[in-house]
């Protein structure tokens, strides 16, 4: 079945963008998944087409009209009956790697692109809409970030990758950073692929597998760790820490 | 002058992309961005052009080889003295508004893309490159994470935004959430404007704005205040807390 992704953007020429490409762009030809893109400027009533007006309380730049909106929205609940919709701003709940599974496994997902300041916070009151934040940064627009979450959830879809890993030895599956990787040459410029790997033994593999995981999670990201509880395996060697300065 | 963007990927067809629209393409039309697209696979060095190899040790998917990209981040290093290279990667630091600020405040920015499984760590260890990553979540590959910290970069360069706002108004700038935004019509579906906003009372209207920051970061991401710690304002009411339910 088509996994059916439906943009509301002020600028749909930016869909599929790089979605277009690669592997996302090969489901998007095999009809693995859909993509509609919505103006929400034809949802305004005004002979200008407006969809935005100056701030209340004053302030620098435009926020985008409640009401346009909502026909907006209205329009692709009703298309997309049982489809979640989100709004890409800094605002919203930090996307993680379990809300990307969540939505992989759905039907799809419609995504409101936020422009210009920001959004009437009351169509956020009155409509089922989950406010969805990218990362701690702003962007001039939702577009890109909706390209990031759409990648992020094709790349799920049934036959997208090749081969695909097991969940739990990707990044953030286990609620850890993915170990490091290597590959030939086994030497280059004087450094070597540790010898672990080239053992053939595929227990020890694993475990320095995920000891390095837990290592690396611990030195990049104690956040992580602190999030979802203390992961077993070995503290990091003053060693290691004095190799992971970059 | 120019902000120079460099881009290292097997897929220069996706750029610019969505930035080619809108501020961002706007600024590149007028110069005040350039774009580079340096394709890796240029510098492979056999016949197949292979830029990747197997993991050592075993397991799903590709690596990218080190000593092929050495080559094309080495080339650019060559060409962009004093421009930070940077490797989008889920094992990176994460990207924040701050970093953002940095780099756009300086002569640009080198991305190197990875693809597949990974990158050969020992590349980290070689050269100068600084892993970022936009969130913790898994994209297909670097490019739609490059497109996102452009987008970040390109909007605080210099004459990009229209009418900017001061830094401290926006989100992450002051370690908190933006406050919301209302814009007319005055009444939408029973619902009103926040009177403090039509009250003319500009001072009021700030301590307000301030206010609903702290309460909605203290609500939706108590990770950003303990990180930043605590800023100053009123605590949450439990009538607030109750409207907050999104």
């Amino acid at each position: 079945m088509t996994w059916r992704a439906s943009v509301l953007t002020l600028y749909p020429e930016m869909f599929p963008g790089p979605l277009g490409q690669s592997l996302a762009g090969r489901a998007l030809a095999d009809a693995t998944w859909s993509l509609d893109r919505v103006q929400i400027r034809d949802f305004a009533t005004d002979k200008h087409r407006s969809v935005d007006d100056t701030p209340a309380g004053g302030g620098a730049g435009m926020v985008m009209r409640a009401d346009v909106l909502a026909r907006a929205v209205d329009h692709v609940l009703e298309q997309r009956p049982g489809v979640p919709m989100l709004a890409m701003t800094p605002r919203g709940q930090p996307l993680t790697q379990g809300l990307v599974r969540e939505l992989a496994d759905g039907p799809g997902v419609s995504i409101l692109c936020g422009r210009f300041e920001g959004i009437d916070e009351r169509l956020f009151e009155a409509r089922p809409i989950v406010p969805v934040s990218v990362g701690d940064y702003i962007l001039s627009g939702g577009e890109t970030a909706a390209i990031v979450l759409l990648d992020a959830c094709v790349r799920l879809l049934p036959g997208v990758m090749g081969a695909p890993t097991s969940g739990e030895e990707e990044s953030f599956e286990a609620g850890l950073l993915e170990y490091p990787h290597y590959t030939r040459p086994y030497e280059w410029e004087g450094r070597r692929i540790p010898e672990v790997l080239r053992s053939g033994d595929h227990a020890k593999i694993a475990a320095w597998r995920h000891q390095r995981a837990v290592e690396d999670t611990r030195l990049r990201r104690p956040d992580l760790m602190e999030r979802h509880g203390d992961a077993p395996g070995h503290p990091p060697s003053g060693a290691r820490r004095e190799n992971e300065g970059k």
